[in-house]
């Protein structure tokens, strides 16, 4: 008979908790507990079975998490929310990438893999609502990210318009008024919802100001998102000799390339120009200078994901789909505030 | 009868590798050819059933890829170079992580799943020889990193030493006498091999250099690897006022922390202490400074891992199981060369 994670606990005379906690390195467990359970663990030579519980009950024990980009750290960290999410109850989270392509997410959406995954957290970007076939989906989804679509699945979302208008605020609060925004495509054509929304939050807080918007501080590249596509349309700007004294980057990434696009010219933040972005991404917190961002609550987003996903699993969420909002916050840094004195 | 790619090859008038290209998403296709391809895609509304091909052949088309985190981005990038490299074979990859816990490699390790994948990639960290039981796992793995273990799986390796060496070399060339070690576990016991054999190749370049090596000089941090740690180790040796010209870190996220602290102490990088990283994240390009850095060869780190696994799944690779060395390159930047005049 395989050794169980109750032989494992009385033999290191812990709690089947304890032993749980170890193996799932969910939750610390103190050194000395832990090396008990490690060596009881080896005695034995017992054999993890994670999904000794889900196929009992018809499940396989593991979830699909679809990203465009695993090199994005903002859906490196969403992801590793998720992850953390899903192993507090005993589900594997397996991650795939669409490269943001359309044909990739078409095929997620209608039923991908439904044999071998109990669900599946979708973020999309380009999907249309011709490309969806509800009918053929038999296993529960979840969407993220600003793709809005009439569908059948739970949906959550920041609400990006309230977010770049909050960020292009601050930056009008500080006395800029020559603010430029990067993160539009140069094909006109297609937009992400993001940018549109990133966008239409910006006009919004120019407006309000009484500012006309200038088609000049707008400038547009090929594949944004990127540190180079932030670092490019800086240099553009630079090169046109656009008057600006700040720029809302729709992404950290962005940002951080344009910061050092700014500083290879002799400009610096937020001296010169101030910079804001978006995702609230790690790196931003060790930039020079560190980056005010709009941070979305990402451990939010992976917990709400992953409970919604696993309550239609189980059958315990039975409410209609929903679109829930998940709330951000402006956080100021060095690249708006200046140096702080340490 | 299903639609084929084929049908949409032919309504499209391209060549059913175009169609392939636009589907995978792997190689670039011009956007009036792209366009027609999805146009004859929506109208044939052709679903792409990738695993096809597989299924004849009594595979699922579906490799794991093991890593410790998706948050670091060396991870990240070396995930994605596994993900193209499948792609072009059409495999999709799927990514679990292990938080580089003992208990979780040695679930992966001894036949992880081997009715739902194909294969397995895995980066271990903390396995020991005692978790391995080759017999018991029946689909083919590649193991990547410095965890050195007698396991019949082919492996993956950089010449950590060698880099580490020559990285140290670096800072001595330019004249720097104080070198700081920041990457070693203040749990002297739980070290991985990458810290000791990065810290061999550190202590030998100075050996051969006559400078005797200085524990003030190798701070020692709880988990090292991260922006936090390198930041904290960094504090550490300016508060206890340790004289020093230069750092080498033993990944680039800890020299990105290092750098963060040295400049709230007013310190610059070159001109007070040259910094040296490791990995070539693509942070370590945009960064000010940008960052001197170990490039691993990234790129053919997940070739090789995906060659040699689909090798071994489809039956054409029969040698022994080997220990491949990659190329690595020292990549001079602006955190030890000053700035260059733009």
């Amino acid at each position: 008979m395989p050794t169980t994670l109750k032989d494992v606990a009385l033999r290191a005379g812990v709690s089947i908790k304890t032993v749980s906690n170890v193996i799932h390195g969910t939750i610390h467990v103190a050194d000395e507990k832990r090396e008990r359970v490690e060596a009881a663990i080896k005695e034995l030579n017992y054999q993890p079975n994670l999904s000794a519980r889900h196929l009992r009950k018809g499940r396989v024990g593991v979830l699909g998490l679809v990203v465009p980009e695993l090199t994005n750290p903002y859906f490196a960290e969403v992801s590793n929310t998720i992850i953390a999410a899903a192993a507090c109850q005993s589900y594997t989270v397996l991650v795939d990438t669409t490269g943001g392509l359309r044909e990739n997410e078409r095929v997620v959406i209608n039923g991908w893999r439904q044999q071998l995954l109990d669900g599946v957290i979708l973020n999309a970007l380009a999907l249309e609502q011709e490309d969806l076939h509800p009918e053929r989906v038999e296993t529960p989804i979840v969407l993220l990210g600003e793709r809005f679509l009439d569908v059948p699945y739970d949906h959550i979302i920041i609400d990006n318009v309230a977010a770049a208008y909050e960020a292009t605020r601050h930056l009008l609060s500080l006395g800029r008024r020559r603010i430029a925004a990067i993160g539009l495509r140069s094909d006109l054509l297609r937009q992400t919802e993001t940018s549109e929304m990133r966008l239409h939050g910006y006009l919004s807080a120019l407006q309000e100001a009484g500012i006309a918007h200038d088609e000049a501080l707008i400038p547009t590249t090929v594949t944004p998102y990127t540190r180079q596509s932030g670092y490019i349309a800086m240099r553009q700007l630079l090169e046109n000799a656009v008057s600006l004294d700040a720029v809302f980057c729709f992404n950290d990434l962005m940002a951080l390339g344009a910061l050092r696009a700014l500083h290879e010219a002799g400009l610096y933040a937020p001296q010169d120009v101030s910079i804001v972005g978006f995702d609230n991404i790690e790196e931003g917190c060790y930039a020079l200078p560190s980056l005010t961002t709009i941070a979305p609550d990402k451990q939010q987003i992976g917990e709400t994901a992953v409970r919604f996903l696993l309550g239609r699993i189980e059958g315990t969420r039975t409410e209609p789909p929903e679109r829930v909002h998940v709330p951000f916050t402006l956080i100021k840094r060095e690249s708006t505030m200046g140096r702080a004195t340490f």
